[in-house]
């Protein structure tokens, strides 16, 4: 049975839903809104479960009390990982990918809203979401390094340069240091800056802009996005021919002549 | 028999040539130069005649009367697609995508000149372009979700993020909003600004100067920028060393050592 | 029997070495740093020996007298290639490709520090590495194409659209324009602009930071940085899952937690 996003609530977050679109706001201020193996794995099977969730035309991941997201937690996630075996610990890690996965793998665009802090698996978010937001008070860091790991954490080597580049991603991977608000917009992680008091609201009005829009189209490209992330060109054209073609099939298409033809606004259906 | 750039003449843009230096202009101005079927397959076909065009050493595409191109007409293409069968789709998005590679596939290096409205189909031409110049004025936009349909169009979702990073290239395809000159340049789509009343100067000046410079090499380059797209490091160094290797039992490096050796400027033969 | 960096020096550059960091230094001030056939080899072998070389933790690689590097030297190199077979000519180009996969290659981050002329394998060397310092003064010109070849040298098509993006690199690859040090920055070749008597303070100072990290770490993020280049999104995330949980069995992380719980600064030791 698919999710109903009228009556579904989250545990370890907070869910709200209206007219299509679906906020998840990471919801323990006080801590600064980490994530913990709960946390991280009903994300997971909410992600999941958005494919079938026909309503849900575009999703906002965001943080409550003005930060987004600490990351994994200290106490709850990394001290327990520090004594597990092996099994364990892959077990842990193709959790945190399946994240990922899921949240490129279902079709509804997502809008990263981000204001404080956003470190660790917090900024996997926001770097695995599809467009970002932020105040000029975000500090973002890929900061695996600081507790000893590597940069590689859930995709981060693969997607962070394809965002800014392989020598901004670099820096920031193998230091660990803060992207600041100003260097996000410049290197093109974040699409844009808002002041905290706008953004829940610039958020929302991205999000409505979206949800308004050909919602099956929006889908399409977000798949196109991830497939043809290492074709070749030749084949990436021959996709897009075959993606766009089935486009052309679809209700909305049509819908937009018609309403050019007639000169008013296009009603998209999402079919 | 291959085409003669002194003698050919398209019916559906303007050809002209001098010099080694071919300039197509998207010349209906009244509509700001759309695409038709007529024009994306005369263009295609040009494009794939350029290969064995060898006095034809670097390629200009603009638009006349202030605008480049707003791509696909209305009428004349969208229209009939909305009444097409899967076949016939399939058969329009397929051509489309063969101009895309036709002007990757030509040795020539394609400068885009771009003032006033580049998009849709434009903005593609322009993207498959190897550099791209524009005014201040040039407002780009890759609207297919405007009309309904993906952002996957003729290869953007694979090409758009090499050029100006994965979070602008999302911005830009699920939203559909023009992107400004001044955006343009500072994410690297635009190589350069330059005022209208220089645009076509500047163009056939930079046109000039690859010309003038070792243009088998130049189609070397251009084939090694497509075909490295989806390879590994490993293979792409390897495949580097044997195009240069290539490049090295040329004429025209002689020539440039020569040249060097005698303190004066080399004059390169393309060969 | 491996390089021991207390004992080794090198014949064609400077090689200096304290407490875990390499210093690399072209070191032909009066022609600007070239290289030669014997500095080509000689640095090649060096990157080499580096993967068993353990207790260096990070490289610096700069040039002497105000100049990174004028490249390939024109009477040393370029003379003699031009009376060279095909065999030989395969041979030089493969080993500079050597060169820069053994500088990806081997664990250790390169930190490029980069005063003045830039230039030909000097900038390809810039490319190669991790990160980049330039002074203001620096310039940085892939001028292959001056000297009649192509831009595909040593990776140059693969690697730089993937730092600087597509259109940038293309323009600078068919043109050999020099990139200033001020679009360096702003393009995201160069991580930061540094005074030039600042310059090598600055790289110590940051090949200092890596070196005291979790250097195991680096090494890996290094790895998939370097292996994720050309695989899907899925893949890349699930080799992350597994290069992370290889990090998560080391003693590093471990000890920055225990570091993190007594409330003191980690101290790495690179297993």
């Amino acid at each position: 049975m698919s999710l109903n996003p009228e009556t579904y609530s989250a545990e370890h977050f907070r869910w709200d839903y209206a007219a299509g679109i679906a906020t998840i706001t990471l919801n323990r201020p006080e801590r600064k809104n980490p994530l913990t193996f709960e946390s991280y794995a009903e994300l997971r099977d909410l992600f999941r479960d958005l494919v079938y969730a026909n309503a849900v035309k575009a999703v906002i991941v965001t943080g409550a009390g003005g930060n987004f997201s600490s990351g994994g937690d200290v106490h709850d996630i990394i001290g327990p990982l520090t004594k597990m075996a092996m099994p364990e610990l892959i077990a842990f890690t193709r959790m945190t990918g399946d994240l990922v996965k899921a949240m490129r793998g279902c079709p509804q665009p997502i809008i990263a809203a981000v204001d404080g802090v956003c470190v660790g698996a917090g900024a996997i978010m926001a770097m695995a979401s599809d467009l970002r937001l932020a105040t000029p008070e975000a500090k973002t860091a890929f900061l695996f390094t600081r507790v000893g790991l590597a940069g590689c954490d859930m995709g981060a080597c693969a997607i962070l340069p394809r965002i800014i580049g392989q020598g901004r991603a670099s820096d920031l991977l193998y230091t660990g240091r803060a992207m600041s608000a100003d260097e996000g917009e410049r290197w093109g992680f974040y699409n844009r800056l808002v002041a905290a008091d706008a953004l829940q609201d610039e958020a929302q009005k991205l999000a409505r802009r979206l949800a308004d829009g050909p919602t099956f189209a929006h889908g399409i490209t977000k798949t196109q996005l991830n497939v043809e992330w290492n074709v070749s060109l030749e084949t990436a054209i021959e996709m897009e021919a075959q993606a766009q073609a089935i486009c052309m099939a679809t209700g909305d298409f049509r819908r937009a002549f018609e309403a050019f033809a007639a000169k008013r606004q296009p009603v998209f259906e999402g079919n």
